[in-house]
């Protein structure tokens, strides 16, 4: 008695022991009854084309959503338009709860990315979902849909979108009718934001921000996108890394010369860009440019101990993606996202196998990927990479050099800016973060991953900047869920547990935020 | 007087004096008179197809070549094939000189590189050879031939071939015409070997020397092809460098990630490569490779003058090229190409410009181009590239990787070596290389550029290994002859000039070889 005492302590301390509430009980008990019929209005979603080039398929999803809301009982249910008429709409709803003095707002996009068909595996097409007995990695099999309606939650859905972020949209809206159906009573309004553009880029938010500001007042947008943590563990994410890009190019002869003739005389450009490359890494993988990490706002004590408790998926993911070392050698990856990164995207000059000849080229390129943490400013980042392009002797421009500035200088780079935005990241000591760790801790019997901000980007600025939000991101679908790829899937228990994930927020007590 | 004399004795110890022999003026008065029937004859050769995809045409100009040459009373004429039949024949000729001892073999090629006629200028097509009244890259127009068959020398045919390599056949059989009706007399026989299979990579010359070995006997090949000196000075070449390839694959995860959620954790191939490549040279262009230039025969002293003598063109061709720095600072292009070389043909990992995505590449590759001089195996050259990677901490394949071993190992090259085969040199200390300057100093006021060789490569140790011959090049078109690209041209006063080279080299005195 006294052993399980002290154990049930331990796990209590180190923060890991949750318990599935009632409520996610009685939630899950609903489900199980409208799993068939869900499944059903599933397929009928995943099976309209909800790519960018394609208006007429993300208009049928938009008006599919809209009816998934009506049957729900979601007011004011109606289409966000930006000035721009032609660009997809975003979708809107909501439910004014009385009494309530707090608004949730929870956000999906319907939209898709781009499909090439032919990727696809056998049998797997976007547009016409199929289930399968498990993953395709795992040789599992295409299946017919269970005439009974018994659906195994380790089956698996194959479409575009069924992950990313059609998923989020289904979760969102079940999690609504279960909370509504099973007699629970709401503390907070609900309001529905579905987006038509985010795999284009979210170009047109910010005007649907402004075209609709007070309508889009909340206390908390809940971002479902993305996968869980890839322990399968369920995530609470407070933030996104910022993006930049610096193209680079630097220049050789006029022309391709005979490297017979010419080689190890006139300047080869592919080495010149690959001494700048290499300059800008140490050889344990650090950035090597002034003042790269100069601005990082440091991490909480809340944030730090969130890290070290994220769960270390290195060996794993090495395992996956076949190499034994990472770049910075000792830093695992939930580590690593936490700092700037430079990476190099692509590299080229001249040509390789079948088109290599016996030339020096001309030009060498490449493009790096500046990724920020919250302290950076993205054009500062940017400017302290062309500040080291030029500490290493080059004279540096933003359009194609001319004859007379190569009579000059024996060292050019053309280097262009592009992209660009800044990291956000909320913070997880506000009541309300607390409240929504708390939500998705009463879903589950195992840790849930606290991530101050994840690696990859996210506009999440734009709703600081235009609307004054806070957001958290909580994501329902597998890890292994191949978006943006051929053979995108959800594994039907992230389905599941994404509505009880929902369910859970919406729930979530009264009281400061 | 005495200055005058003074001044002689100068240039002649400079060694820039010749003078025009009262042989070569006989020979040019009767190219005067032959111009306007050698130009019409040209004009016809240089409008049949020579490409190598296209055997009909590679065998008409083989016909007409066998005309030429049976015009001029050249005795033996035939076709000399490999073992395959289908590869395009080399045609022989000979002039057995009775009392003769000693036998002269000149060489040229028919064939020309591939052709893409959209590239050429306006007005121009590769097998429709037209009259220019200078260089296109000064503006030169097309004019009509001249119905008074006067032609100024500055003018030049623009056409595939016209250079390279149909311009060695034409002053090569033109000068043997003009020795023989201009009535000197022969104190060496000469025989004619035209190949077809050059730009081809003379795939089938090893066969055909060992058919007609005996055929072939003679003391020196005298090989017509490529440009004089970019100073627009004769040059005499010794030899040539040879040539090796190293392929070099490095190797990050095994499929393309976010470079938001894993950049700086997997390892980036495009970085593992640009440093593995920086790390092959010094900052001053050196190379950097152990033993890299331990086994390089030294220069004789005669060779080291004549290197000392070659005209600098590195202004000249920097300006051209547009650059302002050569890669080995205070190194220049003469004596670049007298030590082995290290260059980059291509470079290549993920996407550049619009091929760009967010991504760390799976793997990075690069060609390297390597140029030996006498002393050098390319073999054991090859070697040292490999040996300088395993010494960077990577792992050496020669295929591609499987997952055993990228399990092991965290830098995996795969290394391919290709190409390969030695420089050839031949010795300016022997008779015959004396007699073959003096030759062609005899027919210009002009210094004659000595080489001992040249920067580029071609296949002499085939001459060496199957014919134990000897080979001296000599060549006659202009450097900016815009050989193997397009808009090939010739200038006339280049032609006039190798028919007088060639006519004083077939006329060279006898005498210890």
């Amino acid at each position: 008695m006294k052993r399980q005492l002290l154990l049930f302590l331990f796990l209590a301390i180190s923060g890991i022991l949750n318990s599935q509430s009632s409520q996610t009980l009685k939630i899950r008990s609903y489900r199980e009854q409208k799993e068939s019929q869900w499944m059903q209005e599933y397929i009928q979603f995943l099976s309209i084309p909800n790519i960018a080039a394609d208006t007429a398929g993300l208009k049928k999803n938009a008006d599919f959503i809209m009816q998934m809301m009506r049957k729900r009982n979601v007011q004011n249910v109606q289409l966000l338009f930006p000035s721009t008429k032609t660009a997809a709409p975003s979708i809107y709803g909501e439910v004014i709860v009385p009494g309530a003095t707090r608004t949730l707002i929870f956000y999906a996009h319907y939209d898709g990315q781009p499909v090439d068909t032919l990727q696809w595996a056998k049998g797997l097409k976007p547009f016409t979902p199929k289930l399968l007995n498990g993953s395709l990695e795992k040789n599992a099999a295409i299946i017919p849909f269970p005439a009974n309606g018994k659906y195994d939650p380790q089956w698996r859905i194959y479409a575009r979108g069924a992950s990313d972020d059609k998923a989020g949209v289904m979760a969102i809206l079940s999690a609504y009718e279960s909370v509504i159906q099973t007699g629970f009573s709401l503390n907070y309004n609900i309001k529905f934001f579905f987006e038509g553009e985010e795999e284009a880029g979210s170009t047109h938010l910010n005007e649907i921000f402004q075209n609709y500001t007070s309508l889009l007042k909340s206390d908390l947008w809940i971002i479902c996108d993305g996968p869980v943590h890839q322990s399968g563990k369920k995530a609470v994410i407070f933030g996104a890394r910022g993006d930049a890009h610096v193209d680079i190019t630097v220049y050789g002869p006029s022309r391709p010369l005979h490297s017979g003739h010419y080689g190890n005389w006139a300047p080869n450009p592919a080495l010149m860009l690959a001494k700048l490359l290499a300059s800008m890494k140490d050889d344990n993988g650090r950035v090597a440019i002034r003042g790269f990490n100069d601005d990082v706002t440091p991490l909480t004590t809340l944030e730090k101990k969130a890290v070290s408790e994220i769960p270390s998926v290195d060996e794993q993911m090495k395992e996956e993606l076949k190499f034994v070392k990472e770049e910075i050698p000792g830093m695992g990856l939930s580590d690593a996202i936490m700092i700037p990164s430079l990476n190099i995207n692509g590299m080229q000059s001249g040509g390789v196998g079948a088109k290599a000849s016996n030339v020096i080229p001309t030009m060498a390129s490449a493009v790096l990927d500046l990724r920020l943490v919250p302290g950076n400013d993205y054009k500062r980042q940017q400017q302290r990479v062309v500040d080291h392009i030029r500490a290493q002797g080059y004279y540096v421009t933003d359009t194609e050099p001319i004859e007379a500035e190569k009579k000059i200088f024996a060292k050019i780079a053309k280097v262009t800016l592009s992209g660009g935005y800044n990291a956000q990241r909320t913070s997880m000591s506000l009541p309300i973060a607390q409240k929504v760790i708390d939500a998705v801790k009463s879903t589950t019997n195992d840790q849930v991953v606290l991530i101050p901000n994840m690696g990859g980007s996210l506009p999440l600025y734009l709703f600081e900047k235009y609307l004054k939000a806070t957001t958290i991101t909580v994501p329902v679908a597998n890890h292994d869920n191949n978006q943006h790829a051929e053979n995108e899937n959800i594994r039907l228990l992230n389905l599941w547990n994404g509505i009880e994930t929902m369910a859970a927020l919406m729930l979530m007590p009264p009281g400061p935020l």
